[in-house]
């Protein structure tokens, strides 16, 4: 509970409609995307500019109050459930784009901003904004800066942090950082904003940004690629990426997710398959008629059991739509979905897709795999219920597992979810505990005090 | 001077071969690139590999003494100079290539190996390192990654920082951090990698690293297009990007830069223009043949006095060479070149030249400027002679004057040139005393005893 004094402080700063402390009102916000967690806030307030932001650290740091930025809250990993309670800081008033700045190729936006809505705004005037993440439709650009959010069209144009010019933000001191902006480079001083990026809310709020805009691409291939095994798929991704060739998507669904989310769209996918790719191929007309005929031969020569070209844009369409709802095709048919965000080298790839098989066969798990298989980024999901212990903890031993083969191939145990919560226990198993002990320092040199989004990437026994 | 009990361990550790401490010898490594800085170190130490860079940081703890890591010493800012004596740990002999995965698109190097070294090994595969800085001949890449160095081709393919995938390093506490790798994502913890980028190795050594490569380009043109007045050219640049063309290369010259290069390279520059631009188009044969059709009509509508195309790929190689010779064929006319390194968003550029111009007759000044024009980066040199205390006082106040309205515009005091000792006073005016004392805060979380590299970045009054 915060005092009586502190909540008019708030209201005095921000309005009486920007602060809720209704215990009805707060309780959907004490949760994310992620299954199975959830903590009450004693407040939440919605700022509406940057001073504003800072208002609010001000008073949660003078009274020592615990407080936790959010977004939509679409995170995975729990980085914004405010598990000491205090202040939740919800950004989604913050919600202008400020600038199209179309000589610079820049856009300025608060960091309320719902991703999809800037890609639309920029669209309008020609230009592209490739960071696609799932939940694109809801998400916040501070959200996708914080957790560097991936997406669909990641393997060639990249993750958020490739379209971060300049963050401006607000340090738990209170301290208003303006850091980067249109310059193209910029090496003044230590990367600030290329550290803020994927540090999940620990070090700072963000409350702007300035975005890097591109020319679209003038023509895109779609295709489906489909596989009776699943390893044949994930040579497929090795084969394709060896031949020099970059498209822009190859994402994954396997037997698994292929029926859930078919039963969920009904846009007849082979239910009887293995696997299936979904590639596209973008840029200069020429490029891709090349590039298509490229990647046809590289999957027929590695086995893929049937391919099919999009009939026309609004097919592709369909297709990439069908594959994004992926995770709430998975979700509708179990009480409980976990998710992971394991990482590997590609050329891995295949056999990451063994080890999974092998592993849900062994700990009698249901998994469904889908991902960003050109980005060797796999979210194998158990369907389980959180109310059977013991296949809970099967659940547990299979993950364990899979991320200590996963890490001794070179990958990592978050491709682009985060630690968050969720995570909290294979951090040090990848970075080693002197990696986690300089994250400490660094935290610390931010926020001595400990109040910024408490109980999150360090597991207890580091804090 | 170092006591002969640590010379003894130093020697013990890597051998009396990789150990030097006559004077003489000792003499050449207190300089880097930068005119009129020097310290002399007291001892000089070559590791061959990363656990002989692990011991000398232990010895240099355990006894107190600073320690400062340099390669070829190419530095423009003084990053590598031991301005506190101690040890110069020179990584030139950790210049293995370990590994180029043709299969994963990545080579993985020791911090020593010289970047155009690494550029031609991976093009015997097939495969392209873009990042080339003036220097690429002699450079390092662990010093590219300290300075996080451009090039040339920085305005289509980026800069070091977006090539780097994963460092191997040597923290002040003695602590080998491994970051990064060959995942193509990965958001597992603070994003040390990128904050070590552009650190000017004031926060860790860097013994190995991991870069992406990509496939080449298939095709190239090269253009020269001339003008009569600078602003010209720089309202070209802005307009070609308007036009949603990202040319791999647009290099600035001058008239007093064109007239040195001319004087120097002879190959027949027209010395009466104010400007000359080098614009390379590169990509797919199809992509390349329109974009040059569309540079060339942008370089006509906006006023370009002459359009040349590079009449076969040895002449645009030739012109490039010309153009990297810039610094050096300035260097050549007068006893001191004062190189700066300011960058602005693209837009600013043909006002950033007016003002070049205006303050140089104001303050009475040779400046010849060059840079990488398309990136908004450019390097007004001032060419003069560190005896005349006037001229030297008058060139200071040039680039005050310079500098405070570049960073009005947005613009940065550094764009791959770094802080080092040359620009110390600069840093706040541009990230704000709430930024240099987060700076400060992680430096110290790094280097709790400031033995690392120091005298660098902060000004005295900061540190």
């Amino acid at each position: 509970m915060i005092s009586a004094t502190v909540a008019q402080q708030l209201i005095d700063k921000l309005g009486k409609e920007n602060v809720i402390a209704e215990k009805e009102d707060l309780l959907v916000l004490g949760y994310d995307s992620t299954p199975g967690l959830h903590a009450m806030p004693d407040v939440v307030v919605y700022p509406t500019d940057s001073e504003q932001v800072q208002a609010v650290v001000e008073i949660a740091r003078d009274n020592k109050i615990p407080f936790t930025p959010r977004g939509s809250g679409t995170g995975l990993s729990g980085g914004s459930i405010p598990v000491n309670g205090g202040i939740v800081i919800c950004l989604n008033k913050l919600n202008k784009i400020l600038e199209i700045d179309e000589e610079n190729l820049t856009a300025t936006c608060q960091a309320g901003v719902v991703t999809l809505d800037l890609f639309n705004a920029v669209a309008e005037k020609g230009l592209f904004y490739p960071p696609d993440p799932g939940s694109q439709k809801i998400s916040t650009l501070g959200g996708n800066v914080m957790e560097d959010a991936g997406g669909l069209r990641g393997l060639k144009y990249g993750v958020t942090r490739d379209y971060v010019m300049g963050l401006k933000c607000v340090l738990p001191d209170g301290t208003l950082l303006d850091t980067g902006g249109k310059s193209v480079k910029d090496v003044a001083g230590y990367a600030f904003k290329d550290l803020l990026i994927g540090s999940e809310g620990t070090l700072a709020i963000i409350t702007e940004l300035t975005v890097k805009l591109i020319p679209p691409p003038q023509d895109k291939r779609t295709f489906l690629a489909y596989f009776k095994n699943i390893r044949t798929a994930g040579e497929a991704v090795s084969k394709i990426i060896a031949a020099k060739i970059i498209p822009s998507t190859m994402e994954i669904m396997d037997k698994a997710t292929i029926n859930c989310v078919e039963d969920y769209v009904k846009i007849g996918l082979p239910r009887e398959m293995a696997a299936l790719l979904l590639i596209e191929v973008d840029g200069h007309p020429a490029v891709v008629a090349e590039e298509a005929a490229e990647v046809e031969k590289v999957l027929k020569a590695v086995g893929a059991d049937d391919v099919q070209m999009a009939k026309d844009a609004e097919h592709a369409g369909e297709l990439a739509a069908a594959r994004r709802t992926a995770l709430s095709a998975l979700a509708r048919v179990s009480p409980t979905t976990l998710l992971e965000d394991a990482t590997v080298p590609r050329s891995m790839l295949a056999n990451t897709f063994d080890l999974i098989e092998k592993l849900a066969e062994k700990y009698k798990l249901t998994v469904g795999t889908f991902g960003h298989a050109g980005d060797g980024n796999l979210h194998p999901t158990v369907l389980c219920d959180e109310r059977n212990e013991d296949e809970m903890k099967r659940a547990h031993a299979f993950y364990d597992e899979l991320y200590e083969q996963v890490l001794e191939w070179g990958g990592t145990v978050s491709g682009e979810h985060g630690i968050g919560i969720a995570k909290k226990g294979y951090l040090a198993k990848q970075i080693g505990p002197g990696g986690v002990a300089v994250m400490k320092r660094i935290k610390r040199s931010f926020d001595p005090d400990g109040l910024l989004n408490p109980g999150k990437i360090f597991a207890d026994d580091q804090e």
